[in-house]
Order: structure tokens, then C-alpha cells, then sequence
């Protein structure tokens, strides 16, 4: 049944959800961040720009809503740690996102090796990172969503994306591992394929013209995208969705 | 954005979803019927059974909803002109669901021709003559969106089901070109990996053991499976999904 | 090991190789029948063509080869029970190939049903109707190889190619099917998916300017995919593939 | 046409196989190394432990093959780097394989940052690394074949292989990349799935029960993947194959 999810809030502790790569305000982070808030939880974000999370926290605050900035970086265990003992503190977790990527683009034989590093790193290894950090968490809670930020790269690689694409489809592979091992101990682990353009800061400022042309829906508005990802932290859990795929409507894929 | 989807309606006709392959009141149809009509839609139903049809029909009346029985074979080019007369005189179509199928199961060498056609002859022409009669009424509409109900099967074929999963693998290609055709028009095509056992009448009369078995939620429920076609009826058009999985969360896969 | 194949030829019947679905002189279906001809095998062709069957037995058998003409059409049980009692008295049967497609191509809601039935009768039921006939002589042999040809459209539906790619979809479904069930009853069963066009009659009739755009070996070669089919046939059976892919060296995809 | 590959052999070069992830006698590496050998190519075997190559060089040789071991760690740049050295002084460079892998297994929350590094940079990062040293030498030599050692983790994550199935999925991303890119510059990238255990020395070591229970020919016996590779290698331009699977004929998926 679609019930309201029993959030088993001992001493009405605050529900918490946790999003990492929190950037720009007009991304999906933020978005993200937006909808989580104003469906009651509050919202612990993270992210590398103090200043950003700042600002965020600021204008969720400002809606009426909860947030703190937890800034740190998801490549770092001690980071990660340290943002997760301060989300113990703050309430129970229900929820957590993980929305890094590191993307380069080069021929694959102009790559360095610190690139395709780089991409896996926050890609992959800070996305495995902050599952387990999560994880503890989340199975402390008993229940709760665990969430990735895929791309059309994630299921297949095409250059000049070597290093992107190897780093996403690592990520999708080890989301898949967590559902199967997690969803018995009831946590739902999901992975969004998220096939086309952010209509966010990134591409408006990048390539002004490719928006332009997308015309309206033609990019992903990051607050649909967020709609999903609400729909599926509450999916009941006799029909958990492992992945969905979002695309504007009019994208040739 | 997630606006409320402008409705369009002219001279306040009523919104329509029509589902077809409804039959027993405790199966997926009848819960895709109770959701739409609990979100404000009239919801016209087809199925081969008119008794089951009149039955949920009169349950939707009783709760305040609009419903209407549309008895009809998918197969059938004559029927389902028919049943799009009268969904043209009922109101403007915005959704449409198949969820008709014909299962078989038997070891290869042991199916017959005609069992093997059969099969394919509801789930996968019948999802083309559906997909046709409501494409030509929601093209009128101006938008909305044509939902498909798939299996573990659609992914991948396995004995005994060599002639069900042939046939959902061509229903599931099928949903694939129509969304990469009719998308830019406008109408949202998706499709929904169901990869478990539904929690319906089926399941409950043919193995009582293994529905016990699976503990509460190991089973798909029908309004958890319904929630995510409402989902996808109502996502934004710059973030659409065309093909979503759902499970248990205990489920092995 | 890749040791030769053990044929148990009994009392030096020879060993046969039935292809259904030849046609012209340089498609694929008579470059099948030529590589396994050069191999030693007897080989048998099954078209509807018996004017174009007759001109491939007469080459092959002037090559020094041997083969014998089965019209036929493979949507009829009957014929393919004729071409079986032909192939039972011809000598061992050691590979059978479906190489029959039906093509259409047209937008979706100009298909008519018989138009989408088409190219599923030839398609999908020739397949399985061809699998029956071929697995009850192969499980008499004692081993052998089923082959299926698939193309792009195998692996995703896309305009306007809705009904070849529904059918082709299905067709790989039942392969999966076939290979999971006779597998281990010593049946080798596997689907080629030929990704690009294949430099062959129709495609030199219909399309010379594509034909010439391509450049050298920018189509596929029939004896090209022939020698893929002739590997998939003697590869050892601890090592069997069930799916490979073959497409131009400068293919986009 | 599958017409012998022209070699290009300037001055009378020899041509080189090379081939990466070499240990055990019984292993896939070394069994590779006897294939290509036995057709004539010169074959560079690189690994960690020098005693295992010296003892493969010297069986290749006593067999009447040309060998030479280039000891390395695939993970390092610079013994990369020397090992391309050699290879270029010693001939034309037509193969390289790519067989290393980091394999740990472990309940996801138990598995260290470290051992989900291990896995990704040896599996991976070390494909990376191998690729573009291969690819230098054999866009030299104007044509040529990389492949790549995948497993049935390359296609799913799944417990307790998650920092395995991860790195496998990188790689498979890469070689499609990969294959994008250097296909049309004559450079022929495939992978091979290999779908089961593998009859070498792991498996006799650790799970001598489980060898005797698959039976004859129930586990994959690395002559017989070697076949496939070698015939990967020598596909015609015209209709090569990017991805293969490889399973024993009774192994169920």
C-alpha cells in the first residue's frame, strides 16, 4: 500500500535528507535540496563551496523550510565522517542522494591519467564513499532511500567521455550491488538516468546557444528531475523502481 | 516545472483514462482504475469480462468516482474502433494504459502454434491496435500519456515462458519506437518493468503458498504499482521517464 | 577444448547444415550456405524462391559442394515438417540457421494490423515454428548449433521500423529462451545481431548511393558474417556465446 | 571478405601479440599467450611475477613459438612505458589483450576505501593505462585488435562483488569508448564476457568441489575462450564484433 511511510521518529526527532554535490543554486543540488524541504524534511547538504551551501541554506530557511550546510568533500572519508556525525546529531535519516560527478572531456588518448582518475574519484569512489556512510546511518533509521544521479554516459561510453562514461557506469554497477544487498534490510537504493541536458547553470552559461535551440522542455528542469526522485524516496516498498530513466520530451535518444 | 499539466479541457469536458485488460477486482486493471478516478479522471474501462467490468464500475460510482465500462477485446481492430467512439463522446483522453496479457507456459518443444501466436496476439498486437486507437484520440488532446505494463519477461526470455517473453519483448520494442516518435508530439510513452509477483487475484487463488511465503510486501502490491503510473502520467514534460522496473524490496534478482 | 567436434556421424551419413531464409546470390542466407558448403557439410537451403535456391545449389555443387534446394515457407508447419522429413533422410543435422525477416517500414499509425502481423509471421513465428522443426533433429544428432540472425532493431525499437523491430525483439527474446532450456542438452544457441547494413542485393538495389557513401568494407560483407556464424558453430562447448554483435569497423553506434 | 589480414610487415617485423595479466600455467593468460603463439605471432607476456613468465617463455619456445616476458605492474605508467619500449623494438604490435583484474569480495560495508581502490585501479585504471600504450603502437601499426577480459560482473553489481562489479563495468564502459573512437582509424576494441567460472588454477585451488560437480566441460577451459579471442582478432574490418559473451553449455543465466 502506498501508506504514509511510518518514519518510526523517536522523540520527534527532525527526518533528515541528506544531498551531496549541492553546487550552483540553479542545479539539480539545489533542487533537490528545494523538494526535500518542502515536503517536511530537513535538509543537510553538501557540498565544496561554502559560500553556495550558504546561500541555499539561506533561501530554504528563508521558504520557511529546514537546512544546514555540512561543506565537505565526498572524496574524503574523514570529511564524510565528520558530516555524518553531525547528521546523528540533527535527526533521523530518511533519506540521502548522492549527486557528485566529475566530468572530463578529451580524446581518449589525450587523457591523462590524473583525469581518468579524477572522474573516477568523485564519480565512483565518493559515491561508494558516501553509501557507507549513509548506509550506517539509514540502517540506524531502519528504513529509508538511498539515491544516484546517473547520465546518459552511465550506460554507455561514447568519447569524448571515456573517463566520464567509465567513471558513471562504475557508479550504476555499485548502486545495483547496494539495492541487491540493501533492499532486504530495507533501504531503497535507486539509480536515475538522467539522459539529456540540466537546464541549469552549468549548460546556461557553457552553451547559451544549445538552450536557446532546446527551446521550452527541450533541457531537464531540475525541479522535474527533483519530482522524481520525491516519487521515489515514497514509493511503498512492495514496488520499489531499482532505476528510471528522465529525458525532456522531445530528445532524440 | 511540475506545474499541474494544463488540462485543455474544452467546454470543461470530462478528462479520460481509459485502461484495458481490466478483470479481477483484486488485480493490477482495477487498481489503475481506482487510482486515476480518485485523481479526478473518468476512467473508462475494457476487458473481456462485462460482469467484472459492471462490478468495478458500480465500486467507483459508489466512491464518488466516474467510471465507465467499455467492454471490448484488444485484438479485436472492430472492437476497439468501437470503445474509441465512445471515449470520444465520453470526454478528452489523457491517459491510456494496456496492461492486457497472454501468458502460456510450457516447455518450448511442448507449445503449440497456436499457443505460441496467442500469446503474442494480446500482449503484442494487442499493444499495437490499443496503442494505435488511442494514439488518434490523444493526438486530438494535444498531450498525455500512454502507459504500458511489462514484466521480467520484457528483459529477458527464459523456459517456460519462451512464448510470453517473446511476445512482452516485442511489446516492450513496441513502446520504444512510439516514444521516440510521438514523444516530440507530445505524448509521454512509457513502460513498467513489473519484475515480481503482483499481489492480485491470480497469484492468491493459483499459489496460496507462495504468496504466504513472501511475507507482507514481498508480493507487488496493485496501488503501489498504480502509485508509479500516476507518477509517470503526471511528470513533467521536461523530464519523462520511458521505462521504469518495479519490485519488492526482498525481492532476489 | 577446442577439440574437433565429435560428429557421430553414424554410418558416414553426411553432416548437414539447414538454412532457412536464402534468397538472392549475394545476400547473406547464400553466403551462409557457401562457407558451410566449403566446411565439409551438406548443406540445405529453404526459401521461397526455388528459381534462386536451384542457381545457389547449382554453384555450390559446381564448387565441388554439396546441397540440396527445400523450398518452402517457414510460417508454414506444414512445409517445415516436409523440409524436416527431407533433411532426416538427407543425413545428420548439425546447424540450423534462420536467417527470414519481414521488413516494413512506414510511421507507426500508418501500419496496418496485417502490416505488423507480417513482419511478426515471418519474423518471430517463422523462428519458432523453424526452432521446433530444427531441435527435434538436433536433439537426435546429439549436439549442433541454432542460429539467429537479429539486426539493430534486436535491440531497440525506433521509427519507423515499429513492427520489424517488435518482431526482431520478440525473435531475440525466444532465442534467449531456447539457448537457457537446450543448453545443456548440448545445443548451441545463439543470436547474431548484424549492426549496419549488409552489402548485399537489396541494399545495392534500393540504396547504390549508400552503397558507395560507405567506402570499402563499410558494409557488412556477407562472408564476413558468415565467418562469425561458422565460429559461433565450432566453438567448444565449454565456452559457447549466446549473443554477439558484428557491425562495419566505421559504423557510428 | 575474410581474406588473410595484410600485415603490413615492413622489413620483415615480426608480428607481436601482447598480452597483459599473465600468471598461472593454467590460466587464461597463458593460455592466450599459446594461442596466438600457435598462430605464428611473437607474443610479449607481462605480469607481476617474473618466475610465471619465464616458465610460460619457456614452454612457448620449447613448443617452437617466439616468446619474451616483460614483467610490470599494469597499474604503473612508467613500466608501461618500458614494456612499450620493448615492444616496439621487437616487432609490429597487431594484438594486445587486456586480462588483469582486481577481484575482492566482501559485504559491502566491510569492504575498505582501499580494497574498492585496489579493485578499480588494477581492473580499470589499469585498462586505461594498457589501452593507450596499445593503442600508440598499434596506430603505428595501421591496424590491429584490443581486447578486453570482462566477466559476468561486468554487466551486473551484485553482492558480495561490489567493488569487483564496479570496476568490471568501468572497464566494459571503456572498451566501448574505446571502440568509438579507434574503430574507424582500423583498430578493431572488443570485449569478452567471460559468464562462468573459469577452469584454471584459481578455481582448482580454491573450489576443487565445485570444478568436479560442473562436470566436463562446465566450467570454460581457457583454450576455448582463447579461440574466441583469436577469432575476434581475425574478423574481417567489415563485420567485427565489439562485445561476446562466453558461457559453459549447461551454466544457467
Amino acid at each position: 500500500m502506498v501508506a504514509p511511510i511510518e518514519h518510526k521518529q523517536q522523540n520527534d526527532r527532525p527526518r533528515v535528507a541528506w544531498i551531496a554535490g549541492v553546487g550552483a543554486s540553479a542545479g539539480l543540488g539545489a533542487a533537490l535540496a528545494r523538494r526535500f524541504s518542502s515536503e517536511g524534511l530537513t535538509v543537510a547538504v553538501t557540498g565544496r563551496s561554502r559560500d553556495r551551501l550558504a546561500a541555499l541554506v539561506d533561501e530554504i530557511r528563508s521558504a520557511g523550510g529546514h537546512a544546514i550546510a555540512l561543506a565537505g568533500d565526498v572524496t574524503s572519508e574523514s570529511d564524510l565522517a565528520a558530516v555524518a556525525r553531525q547528521l546523528a546529531e540533527t535527526g533521523t535519516l530518511e533519506a540521502a542522494i548522492f549527486n557528485a560527478a566529475g566530468a572530463t572531456r578529451a580524446p581518449t588518448l589525450e587523457l591523462t591519467a590524473d583525469q581518468f582518475e579524477a572522474a573516477w574519484r568523485v564519480t565512483t569512489f565518493g559515491g561508494f564513499l558516501f553509501a557507507r556512510a549513509a548506509l550506517q546511518l539509514l540502517l540506524e533509521s531502519g528504513h529509508g532511500s538511498l539515491l544516484f544521479t546517473g547520465a546518459t554516459a552511465s550506460l554507455r561510453g561514447r568519447p569524448p567521455f571515456a573517463a566520464f562514461a567509465s567513471a558513471k557506469a562504475g557508479l550504476r554497477s555499485l548502486t545495483q550491488s547496494l539495492a541487491r544487498e540493501f533492499g532486504p534490510r530495507n533501504i531503497h537504493v535507486a539509480h536515475v538516468v538522467v539522459d539529456g541536458g540540466i537546464d541549469g547553470e552549468r549548460l546556461r552559461t557553457a552553451s547559451p546557444q544549445r538552450v536557446a535551440e532546446r527551446g521550452a522542455d527541450g533541457l531537464l528542469n531540475p525541479a522535474d528531475i527533483a519530482h522524481a526522485y520525491w516519487h521515489l524516496h515514497q514509493q511503498g516498498r512492495s514496488a520499489w523502481s531499482q532505476e528510471i530513466d528522465l529525458r525532456p520530451f522531445n530528445e532524440a535518444f
